[in-house]
């Protein structure tokens, strides 16, 4: 059976792709900018030529319905994000969206012309700010579960101190819209974003678990004053001693040679960062990630160490400014089997892989049953305008939602016994 | 004999103080912002009360010219510069420049009183742009010695990409009058800066060496990658690289026991800066000071090793962006001799003491003599709110200087043997 992926979707994906491209096959839609504005705009009427009930909600997430059955009946959601890296690619997150339109669109058709009758209304979303590049991470799909309050979410502020808020009254998407309700069934469709697929040699991927991330912003505390005439016995250094803690939690990760822990520190903002003043404040953002949550915690008993050691070098102080962990997990069962079965016609075995990145999927599984379905990145490249996955791999990846969606709208989710408690409420 | 300080001195330079204000002692006047436009308009307003006929040059500087003796006799100048670190302290060349345009207006009532003939004019000067915190350092004094062009300075940006020229014309200080010439001498009082004349209970220093630096802007190459599923193996980190240099750097200068190496890393750019997108690129402003040139030549190969062992750690590449030796050098020995001779009768004698950051004084030591007078600066504090001296060293400064000024306009500079090559054209 060849994927039946509607026709347009290609199209539409080349079309989504130069909004806000870098010119060199990546695209710059970080949330609440213009070109965010741009791609939203567009999402918008395109929802609006095939049908949906558009609905922006108070914290700029984007629903599409489709009210399949009675208004009143449960809801399948389907999406993924929109916004992007600084210098990200076109297919983290706005794959998972374009397809999640066409083929909710397209199964609107089919339905109408064979007179099905599903039992589910569909929703397909575009949540708010997943990326965090420039306000904090998830922010549509913690606010949709109700994770993080509302206001909290709008009061986010950037670097510049613009807050989310802000941002998205200026590209007209501070919605006021109710948003649907909690869906008994979310699927994303995303790219790998990792190596794991095409090493394997697969085409089709089941996220099963997630890595968990203990996420950690500290702040070192030295004092100004003048490289040209302080002693070196007198400086209090705040890059010093952040500079040895980013190469020793680096190392953590090194030595790990399990591979089942990643480190990294991906930014870091000195003060008052002139080249001839000793620095008073460096602030880096800490991640350790890892399926286990025990390696997890090992490694951030090592950092805090790394963290004591380097202040007494340095001579300087700390701060810890953020501290979030997000516990490893596990998707629903029930329906990876559901998918894994609906995979047959196509010919080829979904592999199970793990997801490290997050996903507004991780959020929604505090909530509801979750499936992420998955394809392969090429060189496991993501965050980068070389992200790449095949045509055909993006084809069968949306004929695969597609098959998903029908069954879950026609026949709702599976019977299951209850799902597990969510590591975040453990 | 008691200092013979202006009486105004004191509550010119609070007044002073107050412009740019940070409210802790500080002041933030950095080059051509608002509160440095305020600080060159109180400057000028004192200028013109005393008598100085005002020229702002194409780059900035302010020069208060008094014409005492014939208008092509020779020049003696005196200043500093009144632009500061964004923390910076309100010492920091302020007290040069408020003290030489008082000590300059008294000189002239005094010989107006007098009816001294003196043989030299004295022109009063606040350099634009020393600090660095903006644009390039020593911006106003390398335009005025020809060391670098004028379009060239004009051209130089700042991080947001606005240019010198734009700066000083957004506050009124791009000028179009002459420069007067250069002088026979140049004079310049300016706090140390260092902890070493209150370690040694000295109330007065000459400075007699200035530290060589060496500073390298050197920009780590990575990619950016997701955090959260790029394998460790795969990853190409700047700013990993950029840590291990800053740690290593670091460890240079304190194993350098003899405490004649500073190095530091002040200033860091890491690029795209998202939590969780591996960093592209990381710039690290690199220097090395010591007043010995073979002990920086050998810290500079010990840098670049540790960059080559850095990048390839961390499968990074690197690209040196900026690269600019200041030697070390001396200031001229007979100015030296005669503001020793000058000191007497306040019977304190001047401890010799180095320079260890850069100073306008240092520019112009390429193109005449140049004699640099010292007060102490509390706990060697500088660039930092905290930076303080005392009031009677204040004034025992400045009546050292009038002494100084006294001597060079009614006399001009003492004969002396031809001045040795200037450093930088050896």
């Amino acid at each position: 059976m060849r994927p039946t992926c509607p026709a347009r979707f290609a199209s539409r994906f080349e079309a989504f792709s130069a909004i806000g491209s870098t010119g060199d096959g990546g695209v710059n839609r970080v949330e609440g900018t213009e070109a965010n504005g741009a791609a939203r705009r567009q999402l918008v009427a395109w929802l609006e030529e095939d049908g949906f009930t558009v609905r922006i909600d108070r914290v700029g997430n984007i629903f599409g319905l489709l009210d399949f059955a009675d208004p009143d009946a449960p809801w399948i959601m389907a999406g993924s994000h929109i916004d992007s890296q600084p210098c990200g690619g076109r297919f983290d997150g706005a794959y998972g969206v374009i397809a999640a339109v066409e083929v909710a669109a397209a199964l609107r058709k089919e339905f109408a012309r064979t007179g099905a009758r599903p039992t589910h209304n569909l929703a397909v979303v575009a949540w708010a700010g997943e990326e965090g590049a420039r306000f904090k991470t998830l922010l549509g799909s913690r606010a949709f579960t109700g994770e993080t309050p509302i206001e909290t979410i709008l009061a986010d502020t950037d670097a510049q101190g613009v807050s989310l808020r802000e941002a998205l009254a200026s590209i007209g998407f501070l919605g006021a819209d109710p948003a649907p309700p909690i869906p008994v069934a979310y699927v994303e469709l995303h790219i790998e974003c990792g190596p794991r697929l095409e090493a394997q040699g697969g085409r089709l991927g089941l996220f099963e678990r997630w890595w968990g991330v203990h996420k950690f912003d500290i702040t070192f505390l030295g004092e100004p004053a003048h490289t040209g005439s302080t002693p070196m016995e007198r400086r209090k250094d705040a890059l010093y001693a952040a500079a040895q803690v980013i190469a020793g939690v680096r190392h953590l990760a090194d030595a790990a040679s399990s591979g089942d822990l990643y480190t990294s520190v991906g930014k870091l903002v000195v003060a008052p960062n002139s080249p001839n003043v000793v620095p008073s404040a460096a602030t880096a953002s800490f991640e350790l990630r890892s399926p286990k949550l025990e390696i997890i915690d090992a490694a951030e008993q090592r950092l805090m160490e790394m963290v004591s050691v380097a202040c007494a070098t340095a001579r300087a102080a700390y701060r810890i400014d953020r501290d979030v962990l997000r516990r490893p997990g596990r998707f629903d069962a029930t329906l990876g089997a559901l998918a894994r079965r609906l995979a047959e016609p196509f010919g080829v075995e979904p592999l199970a892989v793990d997801t490290l990145p997050g996903h507004d999927a991780i959020t929604l599984a505090a909530v509801c049953p979750v499936l992420m379905l998955t394809v392969p990145s090429r060189g496991g490249v993501c965050h980068h305008p070389d992200e790449w996955t095949a045509p055909e791999d993006l084809a069968l990846g949306a004929a695969w939602l597609s098959a998903t969606l029908r069954s879950l709208t026609l026949d709702g989710p599976p019977a299951c016994a209850p799902a597990p408690p969510h590591p975040r409420a453990a």
